[in-house]
């Protein structure tokens, strides 16, 4: 009578709701699962591997994938606030100083543990619309602007507008393959249909219009196409589209009247000279009328950049020309989780804020820009050239964000033989790399693809020296898996 | 042709999600607004109003709403975590800094800006296991401990997993009323059925099993029952449930087959010396087999308790006896958006694991500690007192969290009126008690009550002299609001 039976239980795998079953993320996935499981092996010293480190390159997390320590700036104005008797020290820096009180003042009680307004506190969102303004030479207003828990949660925000569960004909999103998979695992959970279009491999990723076209045209049974998705710099991708691909994506979003998501965590990660950003708003913008009245909503994060502040959950999204009526019911429907994150605020307000020169803490603050955007830009270049270095490797230059997505030639017997498995043919392929090398990266699979193809996604964050070696032991391990399927 | 029509939009309140429209919360809801607009004249000092401020007693929000200051000991943790530099002052106590060194040593890069496992900071995790372990006497396990952005959070994680979209019939999930809109705004959202229990009123807001299995009953046809929330100690309620009360509400889960959750945010706020809080896990494991086998989810905040860390978002819920593929799609599913913040934990981290006696912190960590928790009781016990000396008024016990709820006897002419404005009569009441005094709370519509019956919740927040002031300005509007409406 004690022993649990499947009828005892109240949540089993039958009844858990069945979109959450349909979710998938492989950024955490089953090769990454597998990566903690050998990590714990290789700590225990119990193993039998041909290596004695994990290189974790699965995940876009600079403080946790190398060399790089937080910036000294960032952490001091955030440790300012949260404990204030640390400024009396004479070394804390006075601009800083004046920061955190102006900051702290915008705080009920002027605590970080007081619940903020729920778009965020004031003087932060002031702060973000003046660097868009800067950014666009356009105005941007406070009151468009909402902080949120990291972009994950913003975007998940703004795609719960679009949904209309109650009707018979799903919403559509439009979405890019390859994509980041938090868009196919929210769209997932919401039921909502997913609108494939394919970014063009062939022309550095970018976004083919007739593409778009043919995509939207192909849904159209099958859903009420409402919004589309851009990822600027690309994720897994890297491309930085310019403004004129901008422009062409604007003009069918009007046309087809689709609401526009930029998703432009990596503005700041630039690393080709003749690459630059240009936002959607700034393009829309410049179009003028009846373009510039057009909405949408841009998404930041204080996890990317050359900072990195993952772990802060920091990030904020401004939704432009929106109806008042919509934006009434976004604030209440926010207002029911109170508030993000007011740690992960203030993270976000210094790194939208840093200090200007002539500030006292400018010149360190310079130093470790420097320093890490160097690196970054050396090392997207490396990756690309060490990739195609390796014959049936194929990779786009990683212009931005901070990924290389090589497309990798797979023999027909290895594609069998992972079919056989039912796993997809660069899932297995990665599973190979990880055991044999303990290079952990994540399947072109998990961020969707172009069928036939297959690839992977690293991340260019390893230091270097490990990043070449990771290359070296990658090509070592591609050439034998070559030879042993062919 | 540039005039914006209608037809221009891609997002309208026409076509906007409609579960979105659906959901209210009252603690930030049209009230609160027009205080925010009350608080801006004045501060412009261009107004009308016969006070200088408004009191804002329509949330917990301990260093908002008071004269209450962050703990110290938590600060310092936190701070130290953020800018490991600030721990060479040698007035930094060693505890904390031994604390922090361990709590790093735990993070990716050993900083909090690396992404953290999704179910949070292992060490945190361990900790929280022994938290619930030395309150419960029985074992808890950190593989069982997720940390979320706040409770909020976790309980629509939680819920997520019962909801069954697809299907003809929806989910059922049964709530207290009165109850945390939260859950009410959540359900709509997830287009679920919301089975309403009645709390007793009469008996110090406890829980009755007839009105359980009446309510139950009469949903039978309108939802496939899944869930029961239980808010305990009560939000809006203040009710601290006994043992023998959990224990038959435990009995009737188990007999209806329902997962158990139990929100335990206010499980250190208890003020009446004779009420002690028993947790639903710990009267679970008591019961012994088959009830110790019922899962069931257990949610706790940073911003409840005595510290009131609102800000920080910290929270978490121990899953109990979860069926283990289940547990790998909620691992799943909360990967989707990587973790939650690594400051929040930090946070929840410091508040579950307090110095010990001997610890160089202990000393003004108590102190701190004692004086809260004092007044914390002092005023709970007072505004009961206070309130239930006036006309028309009748207020249970605080015995709990941080909110008194009372009763609130309307005439028939002002119930009438506001029915005409299409307003709730206790929010048509809250209106003009803001308009008049200044006193900012949130009607008992806003959390459901029984009809026919009118409540307003106030916290026991502000200082003792504001909370006796606001209490006599009460006094008086509610005997003028009588004579005008009767």
């Amino acid at each position: 009578m004690t022993k649990k039976t499947p009828n005892d239980r109240s949540l089993t795998i039958e009844n858990l709701n069945p979109r959450v079953i349909e979710v998938e993320y492989a950024v955490r996935g089953p090769i990454v699962i597998r990566a903690a499981e050998i990590e714990k092996q290789l700590k225990e010293g119990n193993h039998k591997y041909p290596f004695d480190r994990v290189i974790r390159a699965n995940i876009g997390d600079c403080h946790a994938s190398g060399n790089q320590v937080p910036v000294t700036y960032i952490r001091q104005l955030v440790a300012g606030c949260t404990y204030p008797p640390i400024m009396n020290s004479k070394d804390f820096p006075s601009d800083i100083k004046q920061k955190v009180e102006r900051l702290l003042c915008s705080c009920g009680g002027k605590s970080l543990g007081a619940y903020t307004e729920s778009q965020g506190i004031m003087t932060i969102r002031e702060d973000i619309a003046n660097y868009i303004q800067e950014r666009d030479g356009y105005p941007a207003n406070a009151s468009d602007i909402y902080l949120c828990n990291g972009a994950s949660d913003g975007i998940k925000t703004v795609l719960k507008l679009l949904m209309n569960n109650d009707a018979k004909t799903p919403s559509g999103i439009m979405i890019p393959v390859p994509q980041y998979p938090l868009y196919s695992a929210t769209l997932s959970e919401y039921g909502a249909y997913q609108i494939e279009y394919y970014l063009d491999e062939d022309n550095n990723w970018a976004l083919d219009i007739d593409e778009l076209e043919r995509a939207l045209n192909e849904s159209k049974d099958r859903c009420v196409p409402r919004g589309i998705v851009i990822i600027n710099p690309g994720n897994p991708t890297g491309q930085v589209l310019s403004r004129e691909n901008i422009k062409n994506i604007i003009c069918f979003a009007k046309k087809h009247r689709l609401f526009i998501l930029a998703d432009e965590v990596y503005q700041e990660n630039i690393h080709l000279s003749d690459s630059k950003f240009f936002s959607f708003k700034k393009v829309l913008m410049d179009l003028g009328p009846p373009y510039k009245n057009m909405e949408m909503a841009s998404f930041h994060s204080a996890s990317k950049g050359w900072h990195g502040e993952c772990g802060s959950r920091g990030g904020y999204y401004e939704l432009i020309n929106i109806d008042y009526d919509v934006r009434m019911q976004v604030n209440k429907l926010i207002s029911a989780c109170l508030c993000s994150t007011a740690w992960g605020q203030s993270v976000m307000g210094a790194i939208i804020n840093p200090p200007k020169p002539g500030e006292q803490s400018y010149e360190l603050y310079n130093k470790e820009r420097t320093e890490v955007v160097n690196q970054l830009k050396h090392k997207a270049d490396l990756v690309s050239k060490l990739f195609n270095s390796i014959e049936g490797v194929k990779c786009n230059p990683v212009m931005g964000a901070m990924y290389a997505f090589p497309r990798i030639e797979i023999p027909e017997k290895a594609i069998e033989h992972a079919k056989s498995k039912q796993m997809a043919p660069d899932a297995f392929y990665c599973f190979q790399l990880l055991d044999k090398t303990g290079i952990c990266v994540v399947p072109g699979s998990g961020f969707k693809q172009r069928p036939g193809t297959h690839h992977l996604r690293t991340t260019i964050l390893p230091p270097v020296d490990q990043m070449k070696d990771m290359v070296e032991k990658f090509r070592a391990f591609h050439i034998e898996f070559l030879n042993e399927w062919k």
